[in-house]
């Protein structure tokens, strides 16, 4: 056995020391969203890099960067410490979910272990909700695991719809609640509407703006909104040229 | 190792004790008649859920209640205490079967120990045999684990034809039956006829009104029916709009 | 760990004794000719089972008899004492090979421990090897683990074709030669040819005719004769209603 | 536990001593550039093979030489000692690349451990890059584990291009870059154009011609010339009958 790989690996930096941490998940899933949306938090929040997750449930691949070097397809933790607030923040995002059922199941669970760790009780998840057609306005739907928190969320202008998601959610959005419920951890998940056609830096927007509020943070848009903009312009042209086709049923599945 | 997530993770609410207790199965297949049928005997039965198995073969998915609060997907099993009676009873019914083989192998063996250990000798498990045709008085088909009990079975009214199921028991319906044997447990499968095209009331009741009869308890189907009603009423209009079409012949396996 | 399956399951009824003995190996594969081989083989020797292997790496089924009674899915092994002869024989037949590639490794694996253990130093893996075409009198291809018994086999009318089979053996016939070097057991592959259209009686009587010489027993040919005879019959009206359509690349390779 | 097989087993001949060895890989990939290069430097560094790796991630194959004998498929070590040099070389190449992503990354880690324990601390992984089109002149990409490897091989004539690879290298060739980071080790990935579309002698020269002006060997190219032409008549042949399609996009990805 000692032979073998060990299923995940994870590659600590530091260990930092947290004041009740709230965890932000955001990884590649419909429309990007929970991924442009972590990974702008990271920015913005000018959050530290302190431990890799490198996984034989992810693919085996390597990304080659702009100057030559490469690095080894990964999920990534950053942490912020916020010394004016009751809550430091710890941000997951990455290059992949796991690839098979029980590889996400792996993950989730890993993360859960990692985070419980640093004194983590509380939750975020980020993702989209896919519509299968062009949205103006997104708004954030949201999942919780207790119906106090449904209800905090609801201030916030989260929305919590009868029949949305119809499908549940699938991957780590979901998994890290309902695992997390084993660990004794709250959690909510924050999906962005998005038509799931495109790379949705909208649908990303709408989504930090509900967890800035409930994280009070202030969080410039100008990167995204300028995003937007580019996809905004991309879309339109396809528009001109070929209507939409009516999405296929398998197309509205929300993952993130 | 310890790093890792248990394949399978079972959380007990209470450890009933239970007098000879009977084990029932009913889980999502064909026509989805094991599952209501399961289903529809909990709340007939009045029974009381004690476990929950979460594992890494199923989806990782979570489902979103009208509240918008997150269960995780799962099996679940309840007893049912008869003073009456000889036998107590235990169910199973859940979201999922095991999404690949080695998990309905994993799946149906833990759910083995489980049950074993609770005191259970008999099972009986329900499902669905699919035939690819609407059919107006369902069957119910039997197979068992021995001869002693295929001539039992056939007084409640079992159907034994030889060939039927041609394919096999696929899945939990038929796991269960197969490796219970190794436990030295007694076992019967009860597949009610369904067409296979839709969730099939009907075919459940078929399958209940024996099970009724073999653990003497009363059954009102009235709640089956109507949900029987309004499935005709659907199948019935999708008959005037197109003719039902010749069933590919992959469609007409038993997975129950 | 205690708590999950074992991935392969033996259940002995009997640990036979043996003088010296052969192993042969016939499980479903192209044209069903090894299976057909091994099954032929066993009633004409009269040979008694011993042992089953049940195992995660096969279908989740069970297989309902003629009398309603189930037996969940297996591969089997049998013996035949030979008072008369140096070498006594044991036989697996089954109703499948392994689900995935580390499925056939490990029940390959498995069954070359349990034969080990029961003296055997040589293997014969019976298979079909499939043409994509009618073929009147099928040769018996071979492959063997040295030169030694290349030549062996040779003598007994195995024919050994430069570039046949030119994919190479894939499934148990071959993993049982490839593994069983790592065990220090000689071994052969004998192949017959066959369509690999329809279940073919007539490529397993050509590869036990070999066998029989090889082992010199006594086989009597009648059953599967008169279901080649039914199966000639079938397809000749086939071929009167349309013309064999060219195969497809993939169907051509060797799966025994 | 001890019942089942090993995840992948390691057949050593010999356990050579070797002075600051560079290890090459060159496993089967697009135009299987890197097994070509591979099997050329070993033929003409007459290469001693000294390790043979199996696994039940290969798939479950034995292959048939032309002499009737089977030999199951591998990968495998070679070495060569040279005394005039500062570094003696290993070289990997096979049949297969694990057949799934956990596969990949449990072969890629063994292979890591064993080259570790006879000392390698530089790895050059050799592979093709799928262009989808014809290419007269191949360029030889690269990609490595730091910048100072990165303007070290641009030296020697290897292109690092913005971009390029888009998706990354996946595979063996990736793996041993990204897993073998985490073993302190530098490495570098040598890719040959090619369009993929056909073995590719002349991808894996220009390949060699780079790694023989590192590894300071004379290598006569005399064979993979004459094999190149033999590919060039057919192509051109082909040419003639059939305009190539526009490659879908899929073909374009690496994996090698």
């Amino acid at each position: 056995m000692s032979t073998e790989m060990e299923d995940i690996v994870v590659v600590f930096k530091e260990k930092p020391v947290l004041k009740d941490p709230v965890f932000v998940e955001g990884l590649p899933g419909v429309g990007n969203v929970g991924k442009l949306a972590a990974e702008h938090l990271v920015d913005q929040l000018k959050a530290v890099k302190f431990a890799e997750l490198f996984s034989k449930y992810f693919p085996p691949q390597v990304l080659v960067n702009d100057s030559g070097t490469i690095r080894l397809v990964s999920n990534e933790l950053y942490y912020v410490q916020r010394p004016a607030s009751a809550h430091d923040v710890v941000i997951m995002t990455g290059d992949y979910q796991g690839l098979t059922p029980d590889g996400q199941y792996e993950l989730s669970d890993r993360t859960l272990k990692i985070i419980k760790d640093l004194g983590v009780k509380k939750i975020f998840t980020l993702g989209g909700y896919g519509l299968g057609k062009m949205i103006e306005k997104p708004r954030v739907l949201g999942a919780a695991t207790d119906l106090e928190l449904v209800e905090e969320m609801k201030k916030y202008g989260v929305t919590f719809s009868k029949g949305e998601p119809g499908s549940g959610i699938v991957g780590a959005s979901g998994l890290l609640l309902g695992l997390g419920n084993l660990y004794g951890m709250k959690s909510v998940c924050l999906m962005g509407e998005t038509s799931g056609y495109f790379v949705d830096p909208k649908g990303a927007q709408a989504v930090l703006e509900v967890l800035a509020k409930i994280l009070e943070v202030k969080i410039d848009f100008t990167e995204l909104e300028a995003r937007a903009e580019q996809i905004d312009l991309i879309t339109s042209k396809l528009r001109e040229v070929e209507p939409p086709s009516e999405p296929k049923r398998e197309d509205l599945g929300y993952i993130g």
